[in-house]
């Protein structure tokens, strides 16, 4: 199996397929295409031609974005279990992840993933705010609904969902509740979290339009 | 069990579910919101704290998000068969269904969907023709691979994911395949999609910011 990503510094949606198989010890291959060059877009297309990373190629099949790869990896991979067991915690845990996948486009634009990029801080625009206030206000729901460490107990694919965020309120330094504080502490704890971590401060790759704040 | 929807003229996401349990004949009540209106935040707040419809109300549980709905009807009411069978059509499916869910951008904010604005024309720009290039391809690609008439052979959630872009390109007569044609054409035929446009098109609001073209 090889999973197609981009910078780890950077590629936000490549971190959460690559974090669900790290975590559940699932032998893959990763090929590193840089973002942002006068080739990126060539390389990306001798896996896909949907021009995105991350892809996912396993024994003839190749499935692009990082939700269907997460659902795929869960299928065939853990027998359902990237997701809560209880159907309803498992809707929830779908939900959250569909409204990430789908939204926080001035979170997204205002704070790019940088995981280099400790202590910079970003203008909060209104639009920004209603968008770390949304995220805040979800962690701490699930956190208290399904008690923690995690947003639905254990470890899930919502979690892959949400790791870019965690390093993005990581580095900007962001203002949130002191539940959600503990939660971004549980993931930035976890081993394949340090290792992703410690593997994008070694890139020598910028990309200036993801260099904001100061 | 009730799905909470926006104006059927122009709540692209609220088509997706609402569409997938009327072609399965899965009984629901339909609970109205109309958007943009001083009163729409505090309506939508009154059944799900993202602020976004659809809502899916059901037993106690509370499901938000298109997609999220739609993968809870198909374990629940489906027996997993709002997805194709095969594996491998099944991640295919939810590949296309991903990506539609979180790209698109251009498309969204110059083409938003207007049922009843049959005959208008709107200026497509580079990265308007981009996003249609792309769709045309995925539709076409999935088509031949799998037969037709559907996305993947059979009537999917993938079908669902992208019903409101064959709205769009049909209200907008927007220029695509001869293939990509024939699937709109199956896709405006479906007894719920005349539904829908018909109970679309008896709305008497309007939303300004959803009126472009001419
Ligand atoms: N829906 C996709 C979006 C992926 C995406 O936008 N990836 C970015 C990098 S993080 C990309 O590949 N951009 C193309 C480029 O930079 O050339 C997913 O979740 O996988
Ligand atoms: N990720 C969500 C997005 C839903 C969404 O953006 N819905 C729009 C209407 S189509 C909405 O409710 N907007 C709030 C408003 O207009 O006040 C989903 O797929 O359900």
């Amino acid at each position: 199996m090889k999973l197609v990503i981009g910078n780890k510094n950077y590629s936000s949606w490549s971190l959460r397929p690559w974090l669900l198989l790290r975590a559940h010890d699932i032998d893959f291959e990763e090929i590193m295409i840089q973002l942002a060059t006068a080739a990126t877009a060539s390389e990306i297309d001798q896996y896909n031609s949907a021009g995105k990373v991350p892809v996912l190629l396993d024994q003839g099949l190749t499935v692009w974005d990082s939700l269907a790869i997460c659902e795929y990896v869960s299928e065939h991979y853990l027998a359902g279990k990237g997701w809560p067991a209880d159907p309803a915690r498992r809707a929830e845990a779908r939900a959250c992840s569909a409204e990430m996948h789908a939204g926080f486009a001035s979170l997204r634009e205002a704070m790019p993933m940088n995981c280099r990029a400790s202590g910079r801080r970003v203008l909060i625009s209104d639009a920004l705010a209603r968008d770390i206030e949304r995220i805040d206000a979800l962690w701490s729901q699930m956190l208290q609904r399904h008690g923690g460490p995690w947003l639905f107990g254990e470890f899930s694919i919502a979690d892959c969902m949400f790791a870019p965020v965690v390093f993005r309120f990581s580095t900007y330094a962001v203002d949130i509740s002191s539940l959600s504080r503990t939660y971004m502490d549980t993931a930035l704890a976890h081993p394949a979290m340090l290792d992703w971590l410690s593997q994008a401060r070694a890139e020598a790759a910028t990309i200036d339009r993801s260099e904001v704040g100061r």
